[in-house]
């Protein structure tokens, strides 16, 4: 079975290979597919895209995205769907083009609430999926569909196909859908490689193949819109991070994304080479590494890779280690190994360390201060700054015009990426031909109505407001939670209990203070003096006629704030308590 | 006066032109020079160097550096000087080489506690640290000495001789400083440029002459060390600025940095050429450029600034704004004009927006959304990932390369940049032809010995650890409160008090609680009622034998954060309150 899968990869658009599966019913009268971009739009990840007619719908992809600076202590952000909770019983099913979280990882959080829908994706895809899943126990079992290349899904009146694409991670799809106005190719993350790693290299015959059926929609990935030529191949990353391996007199260290599975295969591929053993470091680097092998989309002779405990019982110059923490990651097996505090590797002289990824950003400071530690304790160092060492997965300029030239739309719509990006892609659509009118350069939650003459779109949004995902908490941390988070980095937070005696209208004893992240109270007691007197004159300048607690503490916090920020210049937040005996 | 500076400048090396001041007391025995880096290496930023020899002592630069993730609420970084509080009394003098903060920053904050020694720098250094300085009205007066090229001023058994160097700043300077060990260069923040904006090229005469009375060690700037070729002279910026100029149909908004003031001609020596006037908006800027028209630094002819208020009188293509903000900092003046809260401009279609600045590592996700902001108003947009319109001020490896040769040092020390970029220096000087164990490549606070045959390296460092400033107070923020911050940006604060009634040891009321940055209270009823029940369960369960408030404490402390984890995976700063009246 697994060999007949990857036998079949190479036989791409042979007509026997093709099933055809039927999902839902079929109802072919006309009245426009409406595309509803939940999220990827005017940003890189998070992606989800429903297509809709009538009382039909399917979904593409269920993607996360990360945390930025903005949103402190949350660490997913995830679509909003309640558009798609009013609409749940159109959908019919949920495409996966490929195993990147941007593209399923929000699978968890949100299938149950759309009602469970079946899921269709490619044994990697799926593979990602499910272990995934088994992170999250209460939720339900996954409908799990496996497609391969050239397979057809029935859905209602939508028929999906999938096609090949190249991406860093094996086994990704674009789509091609057969809807009532026409056919409509979204090609998820792509990139034009002739000789990629552990994939069949891009099939220009079956691309044409597609065009020539008419495309009246084109979804293009717009990620390297802004970079101009071509996208490198695996190839030549693959020769450069040889001629390290080559001249690595230590052992090398190399560190990329567990979701890299292509990188990865490199990885392995020259350490054997090279005559190395390979330890692998990192959850999320084993587990990935585990179900691709299983699939047979990573190859390793037996006893490549052997585990860390048994490294020592091998020089230096035949071990590879094989790790996470490319992007300066804290907790990430390449840190720990820098830092001292990882149980069987310490970094030493002589030790090759090669950076495999791109940096992300938000982490370039992160990423720099992993380049100085590791030249600090004198291991060479090799970055994608460097040399190219790191392929990205996205078409560039070139590739992006090909991609429009071959399809020839009648309608185009760029998605994935910042809204720079997809309005470079909207440019080099015109370039390549494509009139004004038929370009629909829109943002998350407009919908744009297509049929066969023309594209209209809509003036409001649906509601595409991220949702945070905080520990196990979905969508309950918001505006209000968020903004203290970050008042509370700015300058902590001082909180005073004054005890007020019901009867003499006096505060009893000195008031209490409890201060995190404004100052050190230990250094600061004239200024604790201070504020303990202030407190007792606001609350007992009145004697026996005193206000009411709810008049009381207010004043306190306003009269405090203006205090602490007079004497420190900084403003925490105040939380007065005052409580009556 | 200001003519005369100004011919002067030309008159580079003219022996009449030279003055000399005498500071400190002479003394030639020899016993070795010490050169103490109390900040700039191993960074970008922060800039102070101390060069000490037996009694005396003379600093180079007092700059600051710009807080990072991981010091939230923090304005800046300043050196620690803990070493230099006990060696107050060997300052003889402070040489400021340009006006940039990395440089003189620090100055308000540390002047006063090592004995306000005398200041020297050029006119502009001069300017904006007066100016900045009348910030902080409690601070001593500072003795401001002004030099020029050529000038040379003696402290104790050292000799500071200025010499003019290239940077995007005016007026700023590398210095030679004769000790009785030998000659050391400093070569400050410098780029070879034969075609600068207002200031003189490059002069390889002059520093072909400084090498000549022989260089023991040099010191040079190496935050360009990892760039190959040579840094863009100001003329190709403008150049390409002009190309923009020429074609803008509506306004030009340009963002750059205040303190880029070469920049600032450009964009007005543009705006004359294109007869458009200039709105000046953005404290930081208002401010520079004051004080170098004062200075004649800047110039402009007359009316080609004007009041914002003013602008509405001239057609758009009549006007330029030249504004802070490229790095999308939030309250610049560029944010508050696309977010329509200035108070006299609004982004509109047809409008030219030029973000003329480098991305400083941090800010990439900021920059990118302003991208995306002014794309999506419909404005033109020009930044220096789509064309040379922005040129750091540092020379790059062939221009590194080159002050190695014309100096030919003994010895080479890499200062100012990244770890990385140190490396990348000291590796730039090894192919150079300096032995490798002539370079010093050290971090803040090893101690530099050199005299006439070797130099030796500290085994210790002196104190380097970053000093915090935070509103009005200078380190009195560090690890502890620092660390608060995080976790409280991470998941927030939950305060409960509980009031124990001390006959009956039984709690009074139902406890309050207290949370910001955890979860929406309003819609976590259900968590909040098992909280209380949870804290009267602790604090009662014993009965009149009940626990002491010391114990209880705790106790509440560890079972409520394990409690909050268990139904929310949030680990907020728990803060249990217990009064007992």
């Amino acid at each position: 079975m697994k060999k007949e899968n990857s036998k079949y990869r190479k036989k791409e658009n042979s007509e026997e290979n093709r099933r055809e599966v039927f999902w839902g019913d079929n109802d072919y009268s006309f009245e426009g597919i409406k595309v509803v971009p939940l999220g990827g739009l005017g940003e890189v990840g998070r992606n989800m895209m429903v297509l809709e007619w009538k009382d039909e719908a399917i979904i593409v992809d269920i993607g996360l995205n990360f945390p930025e600076e903005k949103t402190p202590g949350v660490d997913y952000v995830i679509p909003n769907i309640s558009y798609l909770e009013k609409n749940k019983k159109k959908i019919m099913g949920v495409v996966l083009t490929h195993g990147h979280y941007d593209h399923i990882g929000a699978i968890p959080y949100i299938l149950d609430k759309i009602g469970n829908p079946p899921l269709f994706g490619s044994a990697l895809t799926l593979g990602i999926t499910k272990k995934r899943q088994e992170e999250f126990p209460l939720q339900p079992k996954l409908k799990l569909n496996e497609i391969k290349e050239g397979d057809k899904i029935h859905m209602g009146s939508f028929s999906v196909e999938f096609f090949h694409q190249n991406h860093n991670v094996p086994d990704g799809h674009g789509v091609i859908i057969e809807t009532p106005a026409g056919n409509i190719v979204h090609t998820s993350d792509f990139k034009f490689d002739l000789t990629p790693t552990n994939a069949p290299p891009t099939s220009f015959d079956r691309l044409t193949e597609i065009a020539s059926r008419g495309v009246l929609l084109l979804m293009s990935d717009s990620t390297g819109a802004e970079s101009e030529g071509r996208s490198l191949s695996e190839k030549v990353i693959a020769e450069n991070l040889s001629t390290i391996f080559e001249k690595a007199k230590g052992r090398v260290i190399t560190a990329t994304f567990a979701s890299l599975i292509n990188r990865v295969q490199d990885i392995i591929t020259l350490s054997e080479k090279y005559g190395r053993k390979v330890v692998v470091e990192g959850y999320g680097m084993k587990t990935n590494i585990e179900i691709a092998k299983n699939l047979q989309l990573i190859k390793t002779q037996k006893g490549t890779i052997i585990p860390s405990e048994k490294a020592a019982d091998y020089p230096d110059n035949k071990i590879t280690i094989l790790s996470t923490g490319a992007q300066g990651e804290g907790n990430a097996a390449l840190m720990r190994i820098l830092s001292k505090q990882h149980r069987f590797f310490q970094l030493k002289k002589g030790d090759t360390v090669v950076l495999s990824s791109s940096v992300i950003p938000g982490n370039e400071r992160a990423v720099q201060n992993l380049k100085d530690d590791i030249m600090r304790q004198g291991a060479d160092i090799f970055h994608s700054q460097m040399m190219d060492i790191h392929a990205k997965g996205h078409a560039q300029e070139e590739e992006l015009r090909e991609m429009i030239r071959i399809m020839s739309p009648q309608f185009f719509m760029p998605i994935h990426g910042q809204y720079s990006m997809m309005a470079s892609h909207a440019k080099i659509a015109r370039e390549e031909g494509v009139p004004k009118n038929n370009i629909a350069l829109i943002d998350n939650g407009f919908i744009l109505k297509v049929d066969k003459e023309k594209i209209d779109i809509s003036k409001k949004a649906v509601p595409v407001s991220p949702v945070m995902v905080d520990g196990s908490g979905i969508g309950d941390v918001g505006g209000v939670v968020l903004h203290d988070r970050m008042e509370l980095a700015e300058s902590g937070i001082f909180v005073v209990i004054a005890v007020i005696d019901k009867k003499t209208r006096r505060i009893k004893n000195s008031p209490d203070i409890i201060s995190r992240g404004f100052i050190y109270l230990r250094e600061s007691q004239i200024l604790l003096t201070e504020v303990r007197k202030k407190i007792m004159e606001i609350v007992s300048k009145g004697g026996k006629n005193n206000k009411d607690v709810k008049e009381i503490k207010p004043e306190i916090k306003t009269k405090l704030e203006s205090f602490l920020y007079s004497k420190t210049g900084r403003r925490p937040l105040v939380l007065p308590v005052v409580i009556e005996v």
